[in-house]
């Protein structure tokens, strides 16, 4: 396969050219390019350059605007909200960060609202930012009415990732981002277009019935992960980041979509805790037995979330990123 | 098997006659007291009258106080600290949470931490006061290091519980509390003493090898729910419940347990959410989402959590709840 090389500044200059060629405001394209350079640097390629490809698609279809101008809402002592005016959800996480950090030093935890985003990007990216602040991170958001509850074999949750940090000081901080259904859409999507049988328990067809069929999963229902834990986990996602901040469900978000196949619209959540404000002078004491949890985990072989990423990173940073020729063509011809 | 039935006023009664007999200070008594008779009435056994009997035997191993009166910290806008002070947690939750409330009510979202307490009880209990004034909760707490970390082997998280509920108005709350571990620690020793085979995949043997022997089991590591999912689960309520509350995690209530084969000792993690501050006049609209969602589960067969619980209740408050005769004298005999 024919590769192309590209610095991290050479990646986001792509990603700008493209964004910016087919009617991004400056401040969205600058927010949603350096997503997906992170993306592709972190080494998770399905939230990399690659998603350029849809985000252009999405504007073309008439479902984001390219401009809308986040309006912050400095709701409650402990809630900023912010409505991303049919947007992307990243400008409208940016403007209103500082309120949150604020509010959560001021009274130990707080809450943000994003409300009317559109949604493409991994949670993990609205984590960092708060454990690179110092404070304690939670995030969840719905998305497209695509997996069945345990007990039930209609589609009705949508993937419903959950996110949470904790930071480390001068380590990488530890971050999970995980999906509570077994598996990611794109990796069924993946499946199908490799006409390879899925794994056992990622999906029911149209009748209920369990299968390995890609194509039948795709019309019938994802499954959640760990059966009906993994189910409630995403009830309270469509909770928390749906009717909680006055945003839609899973099922209202594909509702509305109409059958276009664009991103899922509507809400998220976040939540900011500080171990300052809870532990005061004490924090240190504290804070190093988290440190001796991980060494717990890491001396027996179990690896920390984000390890990978962050050898990635490094990586990248010093030898930017490779994609395929394909991709990068396809990239470049955006901006034409 | 022979049985006794008890109205709930009897049941209590019964309760109050054991743990006063035995030192319980009137306040600790009777939080108890309604906690265990409130898990028989829903038809939780294993949280019910039989609990009595290791609560007593704790308080006679001289590992938890009878009576120590819980100490109230109003430590920020957002949090409430109150020290147990060695206690069962029960009390301490009861004396914080109508200042937990009112933070929650004012700021839009707040905090409780209970610290230095011994825990026996289910986390549904500390949810279902905070949906009954319409508020959204989640809990969590460690416990005892008996379960490995996904691609460990060695018992380092507890079966790390966490709980989330959300207010219904005039209909029983939706309410789910879940161990991340695949199983509750109890259902394993139950397997044990009836010399039964455990399901594949709910632990492993001391040399990290999957094993359906509960006694294996029990000496080697049970499995988090969902595999490296589960078992991020499980580290986030470490951390939460941990050091960010400035206590103690799975493995260090271990250590301080020091074999006696006491509770475990440590803190709790309670956040409460107001909808009314997210949403104000918007609030019956939004809220109007979750319960199409609700039906939406319901209709496709899927059921609620806590739908089993609440018909029990219904049925226990009419008819009482019967246990069996031989535990019904031994906790008699606990007031001799």
């Amino acid at each position: 396969m024919e590769t192309v090389t590209l610095s991290l500044p050479e990646a986001y200059a792509l990603a700008m050219r493209a964004l910016s060629a087919n009617g991004f405001s400056e401040d969205h394209a600058a927010a949603v390019a350096r997503n997906v350079t992170g993306g592709e640097r972190d080494g998770c390629a399905s939230h990399g350059l690659w998603r350029l490809l849809g985000i252009v698609d999405t504007l073309r279809k008439g479902k984001v605007s390219p401009d809308a101008e986040p309006q912050i809402d400095d709701r409650a002592p402990g809630i900023v909200r912010v409505d991303a005016g049919g947007a992307f959800s990243l400008l409208a996480f940016e403007r209103a960060l500082p309120l949150l950090v604020e509010k959560a030093r001021r009274s130990g935890i707080a809450a943000l609202a994003i409300n009317r985003c559109v949604h493409f990007s991994a949670l993990f990216a609205d984590i960092e930012p708060l454990t690179d602040a110092g404070l304690v991170g939670l995030a969840c958001t719905p998305g497209h009415a695509w997996v069945a509850p345990a007990g039930g074999s209609l589609p009705l949750f949508g993937t419903n990732p959950v996110a949470f940090g904790w930071p480390r000081g001068d380590k990488p901080p530890f971050i999970f981002d995980m999906a509570t259904s077994v598996a990611a859409r794109g990796e069924i999507q993946l499946h199908q277009r490799a006409g390879k049988a899925l794994p056992e328990g990622w999906g029911i067809d149209r009748q209920g019935q369990p299968t390995t069929d890609a194509g039948a999963v795709l019309a019938g229902a994802m499954l959640t992960f760990g059966g009906y834990k993994g189910s409630a986990l995403a009830a309270m996602v469509e909770l928390l980041a749906g009717p909680l901040i006055g945003d839609m469900t899973s099922a209202e978000s594909l509702a509305w979509d109409g059958g276009a196949g664009g991103l899922p619209y509507g809400g998220e959540l976040i939540l900011a805790l500080d171990p300052q404000r809870f532990l005061g002078a004490e924090a240190d004491a504290h804070l190093a037995r988290a440190e001796t949890l991980f060494n717990s985990m890491q001396a027996q072989g179990a690896r920390l979330p984000g390890e990978r990423r962050y050898l990635c990173r490094q990586e990248s940073e010093c030898q930017g990123v490779t994609i395929s020729r394909s991709l990068f063509d396809e990239i470049s011809a955006l901006s034409e």
